[in-house]
């Protein structure tokens, strides 16, 4: 019993044997094939002509998802610690939209949400330089969490301000008819997407307009800085990309014999 | 009677007591509300229906800001430097704009700038590793302030020159109305916001335009580099979130004894 | 005559005398109400209402300007350098547009041009630090003038691959009617400004579209790089470590008034 | 014959010699004024006027370069070498959508990839300097592919998720008609493009959005901060131009003696 467990595990969680590679490389497939039927299934003319196909398509790759789901919590030590881990709960949201559009029709689209599983991608193709630079890349961003929050937190009291007065400037006849979408406005103009669907008509709603963007292009300046004061700080890292057999957590120290998550021998 | 004022002070600006840090949260609870009802006073739907409750509210949350301003004033010791600080010109102006629309319409929509009360929220609940940084922040775009002066009067040079060139070059068939407008549609699109509601139309205006963008696209690297060639200098500080006892200045060094601002013992 | 033009030089050219201060303090103030004049002159009401008394104001500008420009040219040693020089330009630019709008109606807008004179400001308010750190960025940007030269070089060649290829991919049908146009186009999108004026319609298009919009946004890393690595590079700025006079303690924020570690006055 | 080869190698390879200095300037004239025809041919004025016109100087450009191809494989030690390279790849792409054209119309618009050949300008003319920036520009961008890899695959993915979230929330009522149709909108949006073409219409739908801007918003620091990084990292490369005469592979070390890509002596 243990041993088919442990099997299990080093061709699923593992992709070191011949035939743990071959399942993550048929998963990957399967996955993109998945996801491409569900866009699919929103383009009109696919629709109407294949639409009960990619129906059933559709069912079939969940219930597949649902099966692997299912092994990967009974082959895992620890099933609730990968449940509640980042890939556990994405292979969870991969499946249920599917069951949940019986209920609520139109949710089934969410099953796009798969894609996310693809990331694996980079410890299958034993991508172990491209997992270190992702490592170093996600270690600056957590390193910086804290200034890019009190970034955002002075943005949105911003944009709240900066909302607000326009609404008072511009009015509801230049079709700014509410603070909320004023507020919508200043967040689509401060990020310098600029749709133009909202734009100011009065002089001084202008003026005030152009103080946000000239704000906005410069703010930018704030969290560029941060991040890159981050990775031009951070030394290269070592690291493999062996998951942890008993919960699954993946990317240890090259030198590491015990996770670092659950303390289990690696 | 000075019991009563310093006592106050601890409940009122600080937040190491169990007075203080209730009070402070029941007091971010209240902007919140305060600044959720003013907004949806502005959307229809609501207003038609609830406008008069809405209304209430809004002179209720005004008075209670009002009683609590005044408190503020009694219990610091130099209540002039706290009303001309940053917090206490916002105190100030989250209740003006509801007294003011006695007289003028429609200024009461102004009084969502009390959302600015709430980037106390870090002091309050002890978030000093976040006050820190904010405060790096600061120190950052303060030290880069003099560079971010020249950067900005020289856009706004260029802007009014670059205007009036495509004013003369498109004129007014195709939209460049004014040379103010037309300096309106250079920041537009200096900026990268491009909101499309004026577009250059003639070829030579495309080309001139075109030129402004690759500007636009390349000195966005001068407030990104000043900004990040600071950050990249600073060295971590070490800072506490008391607030001054006379001043109400917030932000001192660690090993600080006396206030930075007026002198007073901490 | 000698000393005359020397004093003249002291007067018009150096802002060490008071003579010097007051002529430069009023020549801005005359600049901006220059350009002032000229924006309203293009703003249709004013032009109905008070048109003559402004092209009346506009030469009475221009003539101040050209007294100016010949006593410029009288009092500096080598009037041809002057001529040549950044300013010596700027300033008969100035005054040249009125002229020849006598000739080529239209052209008097580009008066505006004036307004790069105020660029003098700086060295007028005697604003030396910032004198210094405008010359620091000017630095940092004249030391990646060949790389920027470069990717700029690139730019333009993308940009013309670019356009093209979506020339063909969408066509006349839908809004991209010729090459030069298509590469306008291009140039929209991959400085991010995005119009809207034209986008793609087809599937192919957009999906075309989307990787220059990718491209776009992930070479605007490059301008940016350069000019941070440069201003990294740069020596800071002189900072002010003033020592306190009774304990000698150091480095104090640069609004301090007073130490933070014995409360003396600094 | 191997006289003849090495000269010919010498005008048509190198810009050392004055034969080969005028060969390169004419060339880089040639393929501009080729450009520049193409572009023409598009402008619906120019077409119906010169049409024939300018279809003759098209193939009368082809032929040439065709000419000119054939000699550049012939006059080069390892042709197959040079015909695989970036320039021996661009060379045979800037003729084959002339000849194309004679079977699938419209293609001979591609012809303007020409211009790439273009980048050889800075070879011809000494810019030496230049090339260097160039080449260290290219080595940062080297040594920062991996992680850009990894951002763009990021980018990707939440790109497909955003979209599809976004096709749910808003529905083809409001313009988001295909999933694959919201993830251009979620690429435009993201990417700060922001044409207006698709924006969101419900409540939901515009709070959605604002999140995917200040996302896009703030991870425009990721590639800055990777290749700003790398840039400040970099030390100045000494390096020259010259070209390697068996496989025309070009930037040596100024101290190289054989052609790091082929071995042969410089």
């Amino acid at each position: 019993m243990s041993r088919l467990k442990e099997e299990l595990h080093q061709i699923i969680f593992e992709a070191d044997t011949p035939a743990g590679k071959w399942f993550d490389t048929i998963l990957i497939g399967t996955i993109l094939a998945s996801v491409l039927v569900v866009m699919l299934d929103s383009v009109q003319p696919f629709t109407s002509q294949y639409g009960p196909l990619l129906d059933q398509l559709e069912w079939a790759f969940t219930i597949l998802f649902t099966i692997e789901y299912v092994f990967r919590l009974y082959c895992v030590r620890k099933p609730l610690r990968y449940a509640a881990s980042f890939f556990g709960v994405v292979d969870l949201l991969a499946i249920l939209p599917t069951y949940l559009s019986l209920f609520i029709p139109g949710t089934k689209y969410l099953t796009v949400i798969r894609v996310l599983r693809v990331l694996r991608v980079f410890r299958v193709f034993k991508l172990v330089t491209y997992l270190q630079e992702a490592h170093q890349l996600r270690a600056a961003l957590h390193a910086s969490r804290r200034k890019i929050t009190v970034f955002l937190f002075s943005v949105a009291v911003l944009v709240v301000v900066l909302g607000s007065l326009m609404y008072v400037v511009e009015g509801e006849r230049n079709g700014f008819s509410s603070i909320p979408l004023s507020i919508y406005w200043a967040v689509v103009t401060l990020t310098t997407v600029g749709y133009g669907d909202i734009a100011p008509n009065t002089p001084l709603g202008q003026a005030l307009a152009a103080i946000v963007m000239v704000l906005g292009y410069g703010i930018i300046a704030v969290p560029t800085g941060i991040v890159t004061a981050e990775l031009t700080r951070l030394p290269p890292v070592d690291e493999t990309t062996q998951a942890c057999p008993s919960c699954a957590c993946e990317i240890h120290a090259r030198d590491a014999l015990f996770c670092r998550r659950c303390g289990a021998r690696l």
